[in-house]
């Protein structure tokens, strides 16, 4: 089974990203507008208990913060994704990294981590540059507390389902 | 903004309701298969906290359960729903209540309660006969265990999002 951690914004946050991914986001179905922790990762059925205990421990030490968007990004050249960035804090680099450290599976991140919500994404060349070169421009400025994460599971059709929340800083 | 509290059951039996819901329920993008406790409702932005700490009250007083499905089952002649039609169970009929009661927020429900989990929906006349009579024959049975409920609430796209979950029988 397929198990990712995330956080969920604000209604308002989530309906104005909703409201690009439902053109742009082949994903606007699935699942809704999240800022992602730790991208899908295998585990057998009977861990998720596990993994919950683990991720409640991880998120009992960081306390609630804000989440601040900056702007509309892309993630081009590597990929003709276009996102909300939000802006790098210190909570969000520690969850990011007790989830991909030697307590959690152990299984290191590829990338760096650059906290966003995607907001588009698997759009040809002129399609990228032609929404990138609309969006780039709007004034995003947002702020907001997040004071939970989510662990959630994949069912066969893709769409994601919470299995649980965590409350940040509560033991 | 709108809440609804509602079980999610284990993936398999999710996966199982997708199959048919891809096809005959118009809901099927907006919220993962699940067993409604208390359906949509009204309240403000910040009663969240509010609903959420009579809701942590409510599911501390009820066990884990067992959830059986029996069979297919439809609502007809009242609508054309059909469903996976659940077992009532003391815990089922507690919470729904508990739900639907004085303490909180005074809802009472119009109708009597079958849990169920919705399979088709707003299918035409000739459709649901059709569907029903496939279906019906199905041998369905299944249990599961349920140990947790969630609070999620409504995104301007008709979309649902969980904002809490809930243990049973955990303070």
């Amino acid at each position: 089974m397929k198990y990712g951690v995330a956080i969920f914004p604000s209604k308002k946050l989530q309906d104005l990203a909703n409201s690009y991914r439902k053109r742009y986001d082949p994903h606007y179905a699935l699942i809704p507008p999240h800022v992602t922790l730790k991208g899908p990762f295998e585990a057998t059925d009977n861990r998720i208990k596990e993994i919950a205990s683990k991720l409640e421990e991880i998120t009992s030490k960081v306390k609630p913060f804000s989440l601040n968007v900056l702007k509309v990004s892309s993630f081009q050249p590597v990929n003709n994704t276009i996102y909300f960035k939000i802006e790098m804090t210190n909570e969000l680099e520690t969850l990011h990294n007790s989830l991909h450290g030697e307590d959690f599976f152990n299984e290191k991140s590829e990338f760096s981590f650059v906290p966003h919500i995607t907001i588009g994404q698997q759009l040809s060349n002129d399609e990228h540059s032609d929404v990138y070169g609309q969006l780039r421009m709007l004034d995003l400025r947002h702020e907001e507390q997040v004071d939970r994460v989510h662990l959630l599971y994949q069912l066969e059709n893709g769409s994601w389902t919470v299995y649980e929340t965590f409350r940040l800083g509560e033991e």
